[in-house]
């Protein structure tokens, strides 16, 4: 819920409180980018609509790197469901209980590093509360934003969410393996519609169901890792 | 995008702000409401995810309604697509296209309205910014609330997003065709968890790929229908 929301109503919220409202969150996330920069952590703000796979995702994550020093903040309105997953899955992880809000900000993520050895992390998930609109605007500190699409939801949504897709350093289209239940339905598509908000996208298509695709994204985060290594030395 | 997006932040929205915002918008839908009832037309405020199958139920009921006066409106934050589908499927509908906002709110149905020849409609759906937290709590004037689930979403959903599915008059779960694909996924699961949040609710499964469901759908419209109908005479 998001009752606390003035969205699209400048006549209500005035724009000097919007504006001021991003740029002490901008402050925080910049904060929050010198921890991670400085203990050679990769964070990663990890969206996308509900149930499009983000808690899957790294489940699977978490089997591909075993042996790596993996942290993970998830968040939710209400539940500890994808915290209790990640635990189960061997990520050292907490939730972010939202409550009312519809996405995540630097300033919940700085007060979550609290109770997290964070500093002991290679890579820090950062999985944000389900939507595809709100979440892009708020900067966390992150290194980098992984937006995961499911081929259920249909190819025009990097059209109709264009934010969301244009911000993405990695998008990954995932539940591949329904695409021969879906009619009509073509990654090509989906990939054409990602080209034109995002003319130079990365991604990568996986199911996590049929093990595919893996393999592409623990390079990706191979790669990422050792560009933060680099900046630390 | 939600550059407008106070939540969560009552340290910098000031409270009185988002109870103005939310009193504002309570008193259009007010006035939307006189207008829908007044002139015997049935409203739906149809809600959901990015991707549930929310576009594709309207076309299903386009068919299923041949005889009827339907009219729709859709929002998005960018694109005229859902629009396109709809008057394609033969119902006068228009965009509204929210630009930054993740939700429709009461003053965007009351502009669009001028639009539209709306008193013209038995039925008039509107079709919401796919999103499962702020649309819930803006009250744009509809007879009932619509929340549209995919199976392909998470049995865990109403669980994680409960305020939607706590003000949800009826709860469609869709795409069902698609249950077999789903290893461990269960529609019980699905109606445990709706139960947990909305003690009494109302649901029907369904899938307009397979034509499922469809006839409970149209006959929970039409029971609707003739309560606005009752309330006119």
């Amino acid at each position: 819920m998001c009752d606390t929301c003035g969205c699209g109503d400048p006549e209500i919220v005035p724009v000097h409180v919007h504006e001021s409202l991003l740029a002490n969150n901008d402050r925080q996330a910049s904060h929050n980018r010198e921890h991670f920069q400085e203990s050679g952590v990769l964070a990663l703000n990890i969206m996308g609509s509900p149930g499009c796979g983000k808690t899957a995702l790294l489940e699977a994550t978490a089997v591909q790197l075993g042996g790596h020093r993996l942290r993970a903040m998830s968040g939710d309105l209400a539940t500890d469901n994808d915290g209790a997953r990640l635990r189960a899955a061997g990520i050292p992880s907490l939730t972010i209980t939202t409550g009312t809000a519809c996405h995540l900000d630097a300033r919940l993520v700085h007060h979550a590093l609290h109770d997290l050895d964070w500093q002991a992390a290679e890579y820090l998930f950062i999985e944000n509360v389900g939507n595809l609109v709100c979440p892009a605007i708020y900067d966390l500190g992150q290194a980098a934003n992984v937006v995961v699409l499911s081929v259920t939801e249909g190819e025009d949504k990097p059209l109709k969410y264009p934010v969301m897709f244009q911000r993405a350093d990695l998008v990954l289209f995932t539940k591949i393996d329904l695409l021969p239940y879906l009619p009509g339905i073509k990654l090509a598509n989906y990939i054409a519609a990602l080209s034109r908000v995002n003319p130079n996208p990365r991604y990568i298509s996986l199911s996590t169901v049929a093990g595919q695709g893996l393999d592409q994204w623990v390079a990706w985060l191979a790669e990422r890792k050792l560009r933060i290594a680099k900046s630390v030395a």
